[in-house]
Order: structure tokens, then sequence, then C-alpha cells
């Protein structure tokens, strides 16, 4: 139950009108620990972050094996981190890293401004809730929708489906697919190009773009937390989720 | 009038929130007899079902010549041979099959969650009524939009456009284009896969996607039916009508 | 102040359901004065109209030197020319012709039924407002997204972007890309497909595509003049447009 309901927490971070939330990256980064001011490097093993004041942009590395569950205690320290950085004025923009990004994982990156895949296999991204029996919350759904628009999101929700690189691209759920030593670099340079707008003027229209998205999950947001709780104490759907878990147990041995 | 005025009646079972329709396919499909359980087809030779319970699939023939007029009575069938097929738990997908998609035909296939076309020019599938000098009714647009986005949708139904199975894929309108002894196979692929994630979750799913375009229509209906009545009962609209049913005849002989 | 002002002056005439506004051509234009009834000719030297009553056409040419800004006088004088050549029942289709079409021209653009540009990369269409430090208003923003996507308008209105002609046909904010001499023969070509379908059909298909952005104008507009006004007041704003004006005199010289 801790990997659906869990996801639901960020929200308020990730969803924030204006946030200087800018970049995404996902795949292996294990290699990108050269830049950065080492000195103010900050949070935990979990959600490290890699502050570099200069360029006015963190790197914030998600190391929870062996898929990133998004547990309570995680993401509670991901909102913390990204409060810091947001309080923090010389910071412009974040970049996110992960080894895995299905379900509320990839509604993290949806929210970002900029997505980058590893061209490897071993990656996809995906809202696969009814694989696992269960159904993406609505405000999954608009996300998605924003992004891929309504058809493809309709089938992508239907089915679950967790696209590998070239078919992400191709749908349009992320910007670039490169390789994977790349993943970071090419995320900076995004977030570069984003900088060159005026802040103030960026953040206005992203909250425009994104208002109806969030009304709707502030608004709705306690009904939509109490049925998920009714829907997720059913007994079928927690044998589903619990054949899930077992499933990826055995992935991690 | 019977052609669009008739259409507004199945909306009630293919926009049916969770209903177990399926798949489409479009195109000429009369050497597809070989499969099935003869032993319990139904229907009538107009809508043909040949279910094959073992597999969970029926497969529901349109055959009303010359271009499956949709009449009330042919309507009326079609309807009552869903309703059987979504009474009984051991059918949890259709295949739709018909030689000619425009308008109301199109419509159908738009509700459904594939569509193949068969690889022949001869073979269109789009929203004409322009090109009648009707209006498509805004449930017809809603449809679309949610298939084809916005632009798409204005230009096809501003000019009244029929696509060829090249621009229809291209467009999106349809999901596949295959040769034409393909298409009910394909059709019967698509479904599997739709099959291997768990009903209730895709449901749901559907559900959620399709609420709003659904309520909207619920909610409009009986002005939506009184507007196009008198609309459709002016006589500059019925001589308009009368030329394209008389451009149909031709056809036919 | 005046450019961003202005541009929400004509939003009435362009935005009005069923107007018969048709074409958009982008790029220049010098040597398109062959054709037309010169003796109908109308308008001023900054709105030229050149009638063409057989082909129930009209060409309207926007030079306002350097780059057309659209002062009120401007936007009055737009207006005035295309109310003539409403109200007279000859014409069934309007070409726009323009150098120059960032933010408040390329608002007017995405308003018609189809747009042409000059493969020039002199010549770039987009919303830039964030690059002058201002926000496109929530009715800019409605109008892209309908052409090009929620996605494809949230990065391009952050960006600022301005997209040459390739990046332009590719993301679909222009239909067509055609050799600068070409370009005035395409918008009329374009216009005489549009002009198959019955007017009466097309005109309600249009304003039933259009409605609920038009109408979310309508009801905000007062709302968003007395908040732009009191936003571009500011001082922050004002020497950040003050700037980019002096870049604009500049590129005059």
């Amino acid at each position: 139950m801790a990997l659906a309901a869990a996801v639901r927490v960020p929200a308020r971070v990730l969803l924030r009108a204006g946030a200087r939330l800018l970049g995404a990256v996902l795949g292996r980064t294990e290699r990108a620990d050269g830049g950065g001011d080492g000195a103010r490097r900050f949070g935990s093993q979990r959600v490290l972050v890699e502050p570099d004041a200069g360029a006015g942009v963190a790197v914030m590395k998600l190391k929870h094996p062996p898929v990133n569950t998004l547990s309570l205690e995680f993401l509670t320290e991901l909102v913390i981190c990204l409060e810091k950085l947001e309080s923090d004025r010389s910071f412009r923009g974040v970049v996110l890293t992960s080894g895995a990004c299905p379900a509320g994982g990839c509604l993290m990156t949806l929210t970002c401004d900029y997505r980058v895949l590893a061209d490897n296999p071993r990656y996809c991204i995906g809202l696969n809730e009814t694989q696992l029996g269960i159904v993406a919350p609505f405000w999954f759904k608009d996300t998605l929708e924003n992004i891929i628009g309504h058809r493809a999101a309709e089938r992508a929700l239907q089915l679950g489906l967790l696209f590998p690189p070239a078919e992400a691209l191709q749908v349009g759920i992320v910007d670039q697919v490169v390789p994977e030593e790349q993943v970071q670099s090419t995320a900076l340079s995004a977030i570069a190009q984003w900088m060159t707008t005026p802040d103030h003027a960026r953040q206005l229209t992203k909250a425009m773009m994104r208002k109806a998205t969030a009304s709707r999950l502030i608004t709705q947001r306690d009904a939509d937390v109490q049925n998920f709780v009714s829907f997720i104490s059913k007994d079928s759907i927690q044998k589903s989720l619990q054949l899930y878990l077992e499933r990826l147990k055995e992935k991690k041995h």
C-alpha cells in the first residue's frame, strides 16, 4: 500500500505554481559526482543534494534501493530538500536523478519541465498502475494527458504501459533520449536554456499552464484520498499488490 | 434525416463507462467466418455476432447494405446484441466490423479502444457532416478531439474530411493500417493485449478518461436532440440531405 | 506598453464565432500585387486590402514598419477593414499577410484557419512574451494550446520560443512551409479547399470548436485587462520592455 499511497505526498511541492523545479534526469548517474560544490553537499544517502551555487543549479539524487520506493520517510526527505533549495535564492533549477521511474516516480518526472532518459532498454517510464490491479489517481491522469495528449494517455493508462526509451521519446513522455553517460549533462544544458528566460515571467507562465490541473487536485484532494484508501483496502486489491511486491523482491535478489 | 438522427441512439451503450467494447475492425471482412463457435452464433443478417467464448471475445459484423446506414432498427439490433454480450460474463471483448464508416459509423469506432483499417483506398474514415451541409453534434466533436487533438479535429470537421488509410494513420484516427485479409486478426491481437490488464482496473481507468465527455453528453442530451431536430427540419437542410441520399443511391447501382 | 496592451483589441473580431477569416499568409509578399480587382482596392498603406470579388476572397496586407507593431491605430484600421469584408456577402475568405509575427501577430495568425510560412530563416513565429519579461495572456495560451497541444505550448511559452520555418512546421504552429514566392498562392489554394464546404455548416462547426476559448475570454476580459495594466505598469516590467523596444529600434537601423 505504501507505493501508491505515499506518492500522494509530494504533490504540494511538485505541482506548486512557480516552483523552480526545472529538469529531470532519468537513468543511472553513478559517475556524476565530479562537479558541484562538495562542501555544501547535503541531504542523506537516499536523497543526496549536490548544489552548484555558482551555476544556480542543484542535482538531487534519489537512491532508495531497490527501486526508489516512494515511502513516506523517503518522500519527506525529498520534500525537505526541495523546500531548502526553494527558499535559497541562489538556486534557480534542480535536476532530479533516479534509476527507476514507474508509477509515482513517473508522476514526479512529469511535473518537471524537461525529461531526459538514458538510451538503455533497462530503463522504462510510465504509469503502470493497471498492471498492479489499481487505478492511477485522476491527477496522475491529468498530468500525463497534459504531456502526451488524451488518446495516448488513455492507451498508456488502460494498458499500464512502461515505455522503453525509443517509444518514450516517440509518444513524448520524455523530451530526449541520450547515451547513459550524457544524461546529467544533457539535463544541465536543458536547465541552462530554461534559465535564459526571466524567472518571474517563466514562473507566472508555468503557473498559468498548470493552474487547472493543480486546482482540481487541491479541490478534490480529500475526496481522492478517501476513495483511494477505501479502494486500496479491499482484500482483492491487497492480494494483487502483495503479488506485485513479491515480484519486486524477487527482482532484487 | 435518418442518417444523422439515428446515430444518436447508441451513445448510451457506446459511451457507457466501463463498457467491455474493446476493438474495432474496419474494412471488408467477408472471409472471416472460419473461426468462432458457430453453434452460438446469434443476431441477424444485418448484425451477425460470432462469439468465441473460449477466447472471451465476440466478432460483431455490421452488414446493412449499401453503406451500413444507421437506421433506428439497425441500431436497436446492434444495441441488443451488445447488451447481450455485456451481460454475459464469459465475454471480455468485442470486435466490430463494417464496410463503411463515415459520420455515425466513424463515431462508433471512435468510442472503441483500438481501430484497425484495411489498407485499401476504397475505405475511408471521418466525420463528413459539413459535406452534407449539417454539423457534427458536440459529442462527436468531443470524441474526435480526444483522439486526434483540437487542431486536427477542427480541420477535419470544418472540411468534413474522410481520411484514406495512410492519412488516417498519420492523423491518428486509426491505430493501425494492415492488408485487408489481416484486419480481423490484427484487431483480435489488439484485444488480446488489452485483456492482459485486469478488467476492473482497466474499466475504472477507461471510465475516468471518458467521464468528462460522457457527462457532458448526458447533461446536454435533451437540448442537443431538440437543436438537432429543429436544424435538420429546415427546408434548406432537407434539400441538402436529399441530394446526398440520392448520390448514395447512385453509388449503390 | 502599446505592444502587448494593444493586441487585446482585435480579439472581438478575430475570435468571433463564424467569422469568415480563413487563411493567413506569413512572410514577405511584396510581389503579390498582380491579381485582384485594383479598382476596388481599399484601406491604407498600413492595411491594404486587395479584394477579388470574383473568387470571393480578399488579400489583406499588413505593412506597419519596422515590425507591424500592433498599435491601437493600426489595429483599428485592421478591424474596420475586416468588418467591411465581413458585411459584404460577396467575400467568403480573407488572406492576411505580414513580414513579421511574434507575440500579438502570432496570436492573430493562430485564430486563422490555415497558416503558411515562407521557407526563409528570417521569418519566425511564436509567442515570445517571456523573453520580454512579460506573460502571454491566458487567451493567447488557450489559443496556442488548441493548435499545438498542452506540452508543446508550455515549452514554447516558458521559453518564449520563436520557431524558424522547419521547427514551426514540426510543432504544428504552421500548416505549410513553402518557398517565399509561393506563400500567397498556397494560402489562396488552402482557402479554395476550405470554401468547398457549405459556409453555414463550416461556420457553425468553427463556432463549436472555439466556443470554450472565446467564452472564457469574453467572461474574463475585464479582469484580464485590469491584471495586465497593473502588471505592465510596474517599474521592473517597464524597464524590461524599454530594453526590448530599444533593441527593436536598433534592428530598424
